[in-house]
């Protein structure tokens, strides 16, 4: 018989660990797991036509039956995003603050799923499941409603942060309940896990208020229209625009997809106060004069389909930028994305738009925590153990080693990599299985079918293109009965090139006679003559390398 | 018949508008030319397998006779590689100073081009070639030996700033010549053009010497082996380890093949001091304790072949790095280079090594002067006329609003796009010639041979990759003897969809047995049918869009 404190808590992340992207982590005690978080992650540059990434969920199979329910902190794709790909899989309840159920709800529209289990939650709940007491907690961040998680379990409080940063003027809402973060930390914290974004930065974030002012100086200058790019999910930045807005008497007009899907729930669930008639339709644009405007729009990432990069391409269906319009990028690149941002602003500054971005003023504010609210976060709570979140293996290092400089001890703080397995106890807290878990990556409608063979084979021919050496042989002689032809793709401009090809023609056809006298007849045989031949000839005469793929067709001589 | 002052002096620039990179830029007067700088870039991200960028020449041929010669202000590749490409087409004297000639030679080793005419030049030297005297005018900036050419035409002084900041305590050299451009200043410029890199940065630029002590500080406390990643041609921080490592009794290894370059040339021309035995060949590595060594390399902007990524990769031949080593990256992420160093950095901190980098310790000063160094060089040559160079165009138009600021009149400042052909007078100064100036993309040994349409297919096949369907068909009957075949690359796991490729064949031959029916028999018809059919069942099945190639061969029937 197993007696109750002889079960050791097992917590495993499968995803979130040496990346900013697809938190989950698993808990499990005896017969009960619970999940926090169920993200998706964006490709790396390397994953070529790939859509998105998800975490390899299949570690959750085997204890199926045992899964209690999904924890989300907050409704930003990095932790809401492969609840599809989840349910798929099985049928666990999600609980989540009203917004981020309400995202859910919205992102499973777009998914064949039936009757999901979403259970919305309020700040002070503590939901029992099995084992579990999950406490949540106010927290601030880039999006309304996100949580601190309090987990009580037979051995202690395991406290998850979420994504985190400590505003005490926030636009909307209440500041971080530090009180009863501080109240868990008094009675004794087992193990935190926290936040590891903006360790790299000293001091604080500054509140999100700090900008009204800022807002409402650009809106006073402005002389034409003035479009706000920011993150669709960031409401109280919305809530500050449509503000300034209304007190300079504009219209707002919402351009962009996710934009407007956002807006539309938290309007609908009360985060976002708009006075009625002061959004209009794209369509009315034309009504109003351009200092009557406002155009809130996505694409401060400078993605390219997003409305802004269309805009400042002249590309979007319904609005045209002129000279002397501001354009007022409130949000900072996301690493990976500087080069398309850069784009985007030299487009617009291209047709004498006044450009307002991070370098140049304050309209931005970071949505986690930097090191002092690190700081206060860990004194507050004095974990016994502590194991960093949410970064890359810098930032995870980074933070361990600012948990040490405030006296948890070395050995109780683990950097971990997805898919590891930790055992804590009230005692000890160990790695009991290093972890494999990887990336799945899904593109179009296939989950998982692409992996490392096709990625190299997308590089190789987004490289050099590819070489084709295509030709009919008659089954019974083995006599080329047509062909070789080659045909090319991505390789050179062919009607400026004809000698390399008909050069590469005859290379070919030496071959294949060279493999006809000495009586090779094997298929993959000639293919890798050919290959060969071609492919030294192709670097010899112009230093590339495509990928070359000899076709062979079989007939038979009648 | 042409009186002087009739004659207008032509300015166009062919590159470095509107980018960092590939600067050059081409003055005429009358029978006379010169050419100011013959830089490369480097590709942006959509430009898929191209190595380099070069300006596109050929608006040179036609004045070929008149050019008297090319200045170069220093060595930068963006400043000096597209020299090999320029001498192919015609053969033009080369001026600069010692070291930028040094490296020109360099790399004129590499391409089949006999006897260039290279021609090393003093600070204070003036050169009269036809109607211009060109002045080399001593300055900073993060290559030694980089100049300021002040060059009198017969209509007044047009001056250049080359790349430049304002170091008043350099590491080696003096500080850039302000008396001489003062002097210029007071005598009267007519028009200036200046670097606009840093034209976003308030403040100015921190001297290079001011790392020194950092460097002392970060060797003392260094326990193991020290790397220090840097750029090769930045040849006084390259002076500033060797140092540092005589001072703290380390001998220095040299990695990466550019930095041995730059590293030999810089040695051999007296811009490097390096005690004799200080330098120890890599091969000798093992015979040193781990802290008797210091590794200067390559790779400080994570470029995957580079020495550091080789070994943070552990794919390093000689060099392998262990927990404790110390590893600091003394550069700053060129826009776009982000996330490939924070790789690096991830994969360092994986080893459990010490990596110092930009956001934690002054280890790195840019090469630019920032807003103060800008102001103060208009300031001293209060130029009539004002063109700034070397940036996108957001900075372009930020370093033309800072002239403005400072009295030079809106109407005598121009922003330039690559190719556009400036006039100027002593009175006036405006564009005869909207540009169309080019990138010539350089992929292996092709030059311009890759255009939209190969980037394109180079686009769609790293997306979704490709399917052939290739089959024979009897050109008398139009019967289909062998095939329809399906190959696919970078498409999906072939092995575990077989049934996909099953089903596409399935398309085709049903494709091709309607257009049998109906009587289609010509072969580009045919083609499209299948391209059709076939793209819309696969983008039904799994939403993907891969290039599809059908290929049809011919027999004949005997």
């Amino acid at each position: 018989m197993q007696k109750g404190n002889d079960i050791k808590l097992k917590l495993t992340p499968l995803g979130g660990m040496g990346e900013i992207g697809k938190n989950i982590t698993v808990l499990e005690y005896g017969n009960d797991v619970i999940i926090i978080d169920c993200g998706m992650a964006f490709p790396e540059d390397e994953m070529l036509g790939i859509d998105i990434v998800i975490p390899d969920l299949s570690y959750l199979d085997k204890i199926k039956d045992k899964i209690r329910g999904v924890f989300i902190t907050h409704g930003h794709e990095d932790h809401i995003g492969s609840i599809p790909y989840l349910l798929r899989r099985m049928d666990v309840p999600i609980y989540g603050t009203k917004l981020a159920i309400g995202l859910i709800e919205k992102k499973l529209m777009e998914h064949p799923i039936i009757t999901p289990k979403l259970i919305p939650v309020n700040f002070d709940d503590k939901i029992e499941v099995g084992s579990f007491k999950v406490h949540y907690i106010r927290s601030n961040h880039s999006i309304p409603d996100a949580a601190c998680l309090a987990i009580t379990t037979p051995i202690g409080v395991i406290f998850h942060t979420g994504d985190f940063k400590v505003d005490y003027t926030p636009v909307r809402g209440l500041p971080i309940d530090l009180q009863t973060i501080a109240e868990y930390g008094k009675k004794g914290v087992l193990l935190a896990l926290s936040d590891s974004t903006n360790v790299e930065s000293p001091g604080y974030t500054v509140s999100e208020k700090s900008l009204t002012n800022n807002f409402y100086d650009l809106f006073k200058k402005a002389k034409k229209r003035i479009v706000v790019a920011t993150f669709a999910s960031n409401v109280n930045r919305v809530q500050q625009v449509v503000d300034a807005a209304k007190i300079f008497k504009r219209k707002v007009v919402i351009s962009g997809r996710s934009m407007l899907n956002v807006v539309q729930v938290a309007s609908d669930l009360g985060y976002l106060d708009i006075s009625p008639g002061l959004i209009i339709n794209v369509n009315d644009i034309n009504k109003y004069k351009d200092k009557e405007l406002v155009i809130i729009s996505t694409g401060s990432q400078g993605e390219p389909m997003a409305a802004l990069s269309r805009m400042a391409a002249s590309d979007h269906r319904k609005i045209e930028l002129k000279e002397g319009d501001t354009v007022i990028i409130s949000a900072s690149p996301i690493p990976g994305n500087e080069k398309t941002i850069s784009k985007v602003i030299n487009q617009l500054y291209e047709k004498n738009i006044d450009v307002i971005y991070d370098k140049m003023y304050d309209i931005h504010v970071s949505g986690h925590g930097k090191q002092e609210e690190l700081k206060l976060m860990l004194y507050l709570l004095q974990p016994k153990f502590f194991i960093p979140v949410h970064g890359e293996m810098r930032h995870l290092k980074k933070h361990a080693e600012l948990a040490e400089s405030l006296g948890i001890k070395n050995k109780n703080i683990l950097v971990l990599s997805n898919g590891d397995t930790v055992e804590v106890t009230k005692k000890e807290m160990a790695i009991v299985q290093k972890g494999q878990s990887g990336n799945i990556m899904v593109d179009g409608l296939g989950i998982g079918d692409v992996g490392n063979i096709v990625l190299r084979d997308r590089k190789l021919l987004s490289e050099d293109g590819l070489i084709i050496a295509v030709m009919t042989i008659d089954r019974s002689t083995g006599a080329v009965v047509s062909g070789p032809d080659i045909v090319s793709r991505g390789f050179v401009y062919v009607r400026e090139n004809e000698d390399l090809m008909v050069q590469s023609k005859t290379v070919v056809k030496a071959t294949l006679d060279k493999c006809l006298k000495n009586n090779i007849k094997e298929w993959s045989a000639i293919k890798n003559a050919i290959k060969d031949d071609l492919n030294k000839f192709i670097y010899n005469e112009i230093k590339r390398n495509p990928m070359i793929l000899p076709i062979i067709m079989e007939v038979k001589s009648k």
